[in-house]
């Protein structure tokens, strides 16, 4: 990976009941705080992962996810979590959060998620990114022909 | 409190996320898997915690929830669980769910919750427990006047 | 309740994994965000709630818990959290912590914690609680008798 | 991948604590199940996850884990899950998980687990898998030379 300037950033502290039995943040957890810092980014963007359209609701369930774990972060560490938008595609997004504590790599994490609409007890229906949502997004993503 | 015999029994082993750098299982969880218990007693009875009734959701959302603790459980421990309808009311039912481990006991709790109906985008209304779900509860439990 | 000023407060937002299938907050994460203020509460005053002294662990199990529901919150709801030593035992300590979102009381949780040194591998053993934490603490709660 | 049949089998119950505000078992807890599986798989063998040996801890933090989402699981939904060892190295091990509902496969996961071993207050040191542990994981996997 090239190191980019991230799009967004933030901290969070471990808390206790992320931990567990050998004394060290979840490995399930990462991918919560990898939503966390999704979820601050779109409003940063001043948009919303889940917002209302008329009658349908647009939202971006994942398709994957991923991560990798260099080492362990304990109870009240303060981790820097840096999000990079990776990839802007038709109906797609992919997020990259890197979690560092101290400058030392702790984690580094990925999702692909799929710009989808949904009408009460519908399904999810994969939609193209409405323009109003892809013109907030990193401009220097080449748009993928299919995702 | 009299022991009673329980209306439902089930066992759950403690798993790994569940504990926290404590090396026990955390003591929210015991919520969690009260609540576990409960909606496993109504799938018992035929019927569902969140249950469609015509164009209304009828839910029980909780009104009051609490919970004592005597000893730890560990990771992988099997916890037996016994619930215990503990009042049925007008518009509401308190459960009552004892963790045992091999015969001593870990933590009692009790939670009440309100019978409401919801309706899409709505608030939760507090309707009067239904009958076809009334007669199906414990009928030695005397009705309380108003909850 | 006599309102009091509370001894500390902060403000957290609904994150999306802690909502539920109903919407809204799920009823045991009340419990967490109580122990994140608690642990916020302790940094606050320049102590842990897990502090090595010596060759034993000084931590504090809670032997009770509960709270009262009064509205719900809902994903991204930034509620603030105020937290009141409601009492200070010989051993023991009550924490209250109040929810409220836009000055609404949403929900009122209690919990009452043990002091105890662990050493490693053995189980917690209640202790007095040290005086270097108690003087810590807020000064005009009466000192109790017995926990 | 060429379709195995899976080593272990289990069913869990998607619990209403595990769903979110989208109505669907949360995409982070697709992690934790397949962890419970793992582990269900391990107490299969005799074995256990984290395993005193001396003085040392054995144990199998994880290196990466990943996930495929093809679709959703509700509340109450019966999931299967079909664990398969796909890989074991010289230190590591390779798990993949198939998550289906009615025959119709909702998720595959997968994770690589390090054999580690942990003296009490130190960090997590690699080690290649005791031979009690290899001789009880599936003979027809190809050692690697090096993990």
């Amino acid at each position: 990976m090239t190191r980019m300037k991230p799009d967004f950033q933030t901290n969070r502290r471990v808390q206790f009941a992320e931990t567990d039995a050998a004394g060290v943040l979840h490995f399930s957890n990462y991918y919560r705080y990898m939503e966390e810092v999704e979820h601050a980014y779109w409003r940063s963007l001043g948009l919303g992962v889940m917002a209302p359209e008329g009658d349908r609701l647009v939202s971006w369930p994942r398709v994957a996810s991923s991560c990798e774990y260099f080492a362990p972060a304990a109870f009240e560490d303060e981790i820097t979590l840096s999000l990079t938008v990776a990839h802007v595609g038709e109906r797609s997004i992919t997020f990259e959060v890197e979690f560092e504590l101290d400058g030392k790599r702790l984690a580094l994490a990925r999702a692909t998620a799929v710009c989808c609409a949904t009408k009460h007890g519908g399904s999810f229906e994969p939609i193209a990114i409405p323009n109003h949502i892809r013109t907030k997004l990193p401009a220097n993503q080449p748009a993928e022909k299919k995702t």
